[in-house]
């Protein structure tokens, strides 16, 4: 490789200008080309083991946009279906799995575990290939919170209240769930590395329930766990991680779970991504239904965040994951804007 | 009236000990009796339209707890159905209502506004007679944001994009339906003052998905202005303003509506929660969970907010409504905690 890739140059605090790009669901059912290959899956998780399919699909926003980044296609929800908790995406309904109670915790069983992940870390051997020299590559695991979320619960939820409540009557059993899946995720991690991957992301994209106590029992703890044993093995890994929705707790997020760089949401406010940007490198923020509206509101979201935080390490992207309803043309228009910038 | 009660006294920056109590939803389904009156009407906005019904289930918790405030038994989209938006309410389903399009907007009749909403009235003014003259009475209307959420998906949304999506492709008109939603939610507070509400809380329990500007937009100015004008025809309204989830938001927020009381949810951090006790009251903020939960860690969690909170002038409340799975035993519990406490 003749240059180290843009993003990792941001990973390691540098400023880039004008700033790398990707957008989380890059991969997904606002492309036509997705919707065309996802229906030659049986289901969405054989799509996620499919090593074929789960290249193809990574590498469609790639041909399309050209993004410095390309993330692995896969689902935060593997991990349990990894622990034999019977993962299964009903369409229009979203994920379902065996609820998990006390005693299936005490029972959970990790053997099969990283061998039931093969064909993910598969996809990420042919992607490192297949994609560009410039392009950045991904892995990503969920963190225990939010994978807790739907364990317990058996399904997605507002407010994720079942977990909240789980987790104060069954202190003791919740922990040792968050527990196993901390080291689960850091050995799925650094597999992901061992398989090409340049840099890793850790989705708590059920953070911002939490209370500020619960945030560093359930949040901070089982994260800083996973990167902790990540780093002790791959002393160079480089991690991004992002609490969707903690908001003031951001505060101090990256210094205490020790990633190199920090996910915003759209609604953390510019002035306070700024002064977290102070710390090291920050990604995102921008509301993913610009890229639905398009026009002069996406031009004047895009200029909102260049102009304050492309000064420091940014990885452009949004707040959260594009959604189905996305044109492709605002992709387009979106890293037209971002990449034909002057430095000021 | 021999003295001013608890909560106004709070409103006006006064710390009570132990501190005035009550919780939003207080009088709801975890509530037998509530369930069985519930029963007797045809639907849930007969219920609310019906003085008799509302006064009895407002009645219900301050008869079981004995709280420090009653609030009148209504919901926030009596709105929307009062200017003729066909608001119903699906059991199992949430509400439902013709949802609203630029042209909608143009053509909102508001001839019959309050006319619709006399029932409302009347369950204040019975409700003043029939409280203990030391119980605090509450009226609220939902904010124009979290109202419109509601009326532009015609039903409630996972990150309200339906409506985040509108405000950015239709902006004007959107302004234009805030506009008329405050207009009338004005004058729906001060004709609840005039019947006999103490103060009035405006909930903004979608605050939380609006990035900085928008909240701006959309979650301050539309609050400011109703409070200016009840203000202007009220001078000694008391109010209370709840954005929910707008966490570091929250720091100008009371100064920008122009609130005398701000409320917490549960995901505000006691340290931010005791730098924004600093400009006035503040209502909050344990986790509804805990009515579930119970035990020792409802303890935990009332004396984390007594530690923190009940030197200054506070209004001890759940971070958002009581939910249907609580034990009304907890709330004892609650109560007796809190109330059993000595100024330290």
């Amino acid at each position: 490789m003749s240059e180290k890739r843009k993003l990792l140059r941001v990973l390691d605090g540098e400023t880039i200008f004008p700033p790398p790009t990707w957008l989380m669901r890059q991969a997904g059912r606002y492309l036509p080309e997705y919707r065309a290959t996802r229906k030659t899956a049986k289901d969405f998780l054989s799509l996620c083991y499919n090593p074929e399919l789960a290249v193809e699909v990574t590498m469609q926003p790639i041909r399309r946009f050209g993004f410095d980044a390309a993330i692995m296609f896969s689902d935060i929800l593997v991990i349990p279906d990894a622990l034999n908790r019977n993962v299964h995406f009903v369409t229009g309904e979203g994920p379902k799995m065996d609820p998990i109670n006390p005693a299936g915790i005490d029972a959970l069983k990790t053997d099969n575990f990283l061998n039931h992940l093969t064909p993910v870390l598969e996809t990420l051997k042919r992607l490192r290939i297949e994609l560009p020299n410039e392009t950045t590559l991904l892995g990503f695991c969920g963190a225990p919170w939010t994978v807790a979320t739907y364990m317990i619960a058996g399904h997605g939820t507002p407010d994720q209240a079942p977990a909240r409540l789980f987790a104060y009557e069954h202190e003791q059993a919740f922990n040792k769930l968050l527990d196993i899946l901390a080291d689960m995720s850091a050995q799925y991690l650094i597999a992901q590395i061992d398989a090409g991957a340049d840099a890793v992301q850790i989705f708590d994209s059920w953070a911002g329930v939490l209370g500020e106590k619960e945030f560093e029992k359930y949040a901070v703890r089982p994260v800083k766990r996973i990167i902790d044993q990540v780093r002790a093995a791959r002393p160079d890994a480089k991690i991004i991680a992002f609490a969707k929705g903690a908001g003031i707790l951001l505060q101090n997020y990256r210094s205490q779970v020790g990633s190199d760089a920090i996910g915003l949401d759209w609604t953390v406010p510019v002035t306070f991504a700024k002064e977290l940007q102070k710390q090291g490198a920050v990604q995102g923020n921008l509301d993913p239904m610009l890229m639905v509206a398009g026009g002069e509101a996406l031009d004047k979201g895009v200029d909102r965040i260049m102009a304050e935080l492309s000064d420091g390490p940014l990885i452009f992207n949004l707040g959260h994951g594009i959604t189905p309803q996305a044109d492709p043309e605002n992709v387009t228009r979106l890293l037209k804007r971002i990449r034909g910038y002057q430095r000021g």
